[in-house]
């Protein structure tokens, strides 16, 4: 058993870019030698998330209009009113939707469905750069 | 320390059928001869999540509801324009969920609540077979 | 690769009470002597969620606020009709919110951004002493 610990830098285009991460983490998964275990993949801030989706052009705009609905951009946020940075859903939405994912490999390989990406969602309002954890434990 | 990897195949009736796996899932571990470590359980496939819950019927009609309100059946999706699956709705709840969920076992138990139940969320709108991957990692 | 099983226990106020977790989940990757790999947090109950948030008083205020727009105190719940105490709003929160969060550790510290805290989330409606457990996981 090992901990292997790789990093995916990304440079996202703010709110709300969704970028799919599969090849990069599938990439350290082979890359690291181990045939079989888990997979966590984190954003280290509070203002992204991780989370799976069938990457198509479709998903990408009713995932962010769902987001929308359940923190709007346009309601009032105590967060503003202290910070003025003009992010307070973008803290709500990656609480509600959480920074880890954890996914399992086996033969060295994801174990994902056919139209299942892993995507970091960038919630924040600007473009940020990103440096992503992927830790790996397995044998 | 050691991988297993175990396999739970379900057939669900669609949507939103909410499948208790507790059973299933203790017995992996049981079965493992391992004594303490976590247990990841997946799904291969975007349009279905895991997560705990009281399984009772309030809350099996409850939280179905609630995905109704997040995400409802009859508002517009992108997604439904280009694919015409009926399902957009399915995969916007899917990536709210998250498809992992990670549990600690001790003892070769689940550290449960007494009234909580791990279960496999379908939200797809057709009856699927499901095969859900257990992976166990532990000593 | 070793794992250690360890307890924090907290007495939260009731609906919706956050409680920040970083300093002892901290401590505990401290004290286990391990220098990199994995933790999850897991509360045992389904009236609580464990995830990561800025922990500043806004936030305090706007995460609320989005749950009781996503599942409200006062719309009618089934599980309420059947088992009159109260929280069945609790219930669909907890499920939606999920009740593990995993962090990776390196050079025995968490992987975290500055203004990311580790918070259990108190969905119940009243006062509950919860023993929250940390199973972590390296070498």
């Amino acid at each position: 058993m090992t901990v292997l610990t790789e990093h995916i830098s990304v440079k996202t285009k703010g709110e709300v870019d969704i970028i799919d991460l599969t090849d990069k983490v599938e990439g350290a998964v082979e890359n690291s030698g181990l045939s079989k275990g888990i997979v966590t993949i984190f954003v280290p801030g509070s203002t992204g998330a991780l989370t799976t989706i069938e990457y198509e052009p479709g998903l990408l705009q009713d995932f962010p209009a769902a987001l929308e609905r359940i923190a709007g951009r346009d309601i009032s946020y105590e967060h503003e009113t202290r910070w003025h940075d003009g992010n307070g859903h973008s803290h709500v939405r990656a609480s509600l939707l959480g920074p880890s994912l954890t996914v399992p490999f086996n033969d060295s390989k994801l174990i994902l469905g056919t139209w299942q990406q892993i995507v970091f969602v960038e919630l924040d309002v600007r473009s940020r750069a990103r440096n992503l954890v992927v830790q790996i434990i397995g044998e």
